[in-house]
């Protein structure tokens, strides 16, 4: 491979002059420079990002902290980072903190040991983490003030999917409350609670102890045990709203007769589910997308308008909820 | 935050002695390395990985290529990879090349630019990208001789749906392909048409362009139009056989009494699928594991019993197949 002397050889200058136009520093003659980069293109020169890394006290590097990228939630967060970073020149290093201080602290870590210039955080368990911190954090799907955040509008989410689910008849509806330390979760949850008591009906609350598959499934075997009455149920992700689906239709209820139910979320297979899962929609993707543009600014030092992104929720009706003519 | 030159002062030696003994490299008289390492301690001082890694010429950065991350099997791959290089203290840079080469190269300079010191793909379009590499690279979930690689048996579990489906009542079946550029895709449809040859039964073949969602939603449409007596599918995938199982229940079929479906990879949410979907199960995770430890013997130079890690396959039985006793 061609390295930096090769290309000061081609080009009749010295290896300082080729590192000081690379590197955009101090004065380099507008002929040199064009030699420079004639040579770089005809040797293939690719100069090497950590020693560029050193000198400019900048790397290309972007650290992302996820909770877990198994959640399907996740992956289409760290698409739509990925996407932007990736038409900007950014590079990725991730991590999953499983909402574990130690783990998230031990990623930070390493992310400033391999200097990265910033990083985007979908996992917030502590605040000390990130207060002496020397680049710029956004977070994503969480926030904490003072740091610049993009996130959606859970609280409303919460009062929509309540609104939605009694304009379409339930009367006795159990409301899943998300993991406590998941500040995201009780915000759809305080909107949907906000709204169910301003209602005229009855309400049960299940907190669940995680989102994982195995607790959402036996958290849907308590719900039928517990509120067999219940006929409506406002799920706190896609994932729960599946495994109460499941238990539904394995005890014989006619979905959505019997029961409805409206998840939150619209991961990729809410809609393949049957029948197919009606959510309030996080634009995931979109929220990716918003988080790394907003990080790009900052490390350009270019002036942000707004630094806590709220997006919209909105309600996707499909086949667990009854049609609004029948009822409302 | 402490630097080199503090845990020098504090130690009582010259910031090369530190070096030396930060890096291994000559000598440092053992009373000198437990005043160092007090020091180091005491001071909370983090050497600078990309100082560490010009210096020494290495990196603990390891290249992570997906085809995208948002397929749900992506994530388990990349979740296995990453616990076992987390807790030997490798970090993971991630792209993701949605089966493009020139993305797939893009990624894979951006690696070498960042003194990765092994990458792991599970992106595979062109064989030339991996041919002059330096570093280690592993397969996973691919094949391409002569690197080393980690995959699972699809051919048998090609065989395996056949065998299963057949057993349990199916005369005319429908195979579905993979996308033809997706080598471990054919494997297991290579396994499947060749158990089907040797069965006595009908049989149609379908070609997915993709493994995207919606693909798979029209694909499962094309089936029942195409080839309306069909009494079992063999997909390849689990997200195909969730869209077939949707549309087959859409369309009034009881699953498994008028249709049977087997999926392919046990992705999170099989189970959560009404009726709950059998499959073949691919250990994801697990081959992630594998992938990720065979990378580290081959960068620490330890000896390989085993460079072509074939990993097996298993029936998953859930509820879109007939019981045995019933029709066996």
């Amino acid at each position: 491979m061609a390295t930096i002397r090769d290309v000061a050889r081609k080009a009749g200058v010295s290896v300082a002059t080729v590192s000081r136009a690379l590197n955009d520093k101090g004065y380099v003659h507008e002929d040199t420079r064009k030699a420079i980069n004639e040579a770089i293109k005809e040797l293939n020169y690719k100069p090497n990002e950590v020693a560029r890394s050193l000198y400019k006290k900048k790397s290309r590097l972007i650290g992302l902290l996820l909770p877990d990228i198994r959640n399907p939630f996740f992956p289409e967060l760290a698409r739509g980072v990925e996407d932007i970073m990736q038409e900007s020149g950014y590079r990725l290093i991730i991590g999953n903190a499983d909402e574990k201080p130690e783990k998230e602290n031990d990623y930070i870590q390493t992310f400033i040991q391999n200097n990265v210039i910033g990083i985007i955080s979908a996992s917030h368990t502590e605040k000390k983490h990130y207060k002496h911190l020397t680049c710029p954090v956004v977070f994503l799907d969480r926030t904490s003030e003072p740091f610049p955040s993009v996130f959606a509008d859970g609280y409303s989410g919460g009062k929509m999917a309540v609104r939605e689910i009694i304009r379409r008849g339930s009367k006795r509806i159990t409301l899943l409350r998300g993991p406590i330390e998941v500040k995201t979760a009780q915000d759809r949850f305080k909107g949907a609670l906000d709204e169910l008591c301003r209602a005229n009906v009855d309400f049960n609350v299940m907190t669940m102890a995680s989102f994982a598959y195995h607790d959402a499934s036996k958290c849907a075997k308590e719900i039928f045990e517990k509120f067999p009455d219940t006929d409506g149920v406002i799920a706190s992700n896609d994932i729960a709203a599946a495994a109460i689906l499941h238990e539904a239709i394995r005890k014989g209820k006619l979905i959505p007769n019997d029961l409805q139910i409206i998840g939150f979320d619209d991961i990729p297979l809410s809609g393949l589910l049957f029948p197919p899962l009606s959510t309030i929609k996080q634009p995931a993707y979109e929220m990716g997308r918003e988080a790394a543009k907003l990080l790009i600014k900052l490390i350009n030092n270019e002036p942000i308008q707004n630094q806590m992104i709220q997006m919209p929720v909105t309600f996707i009706e499909r086949q667990t909820t009854r049609k609004v003519e029948e009822n409302g």
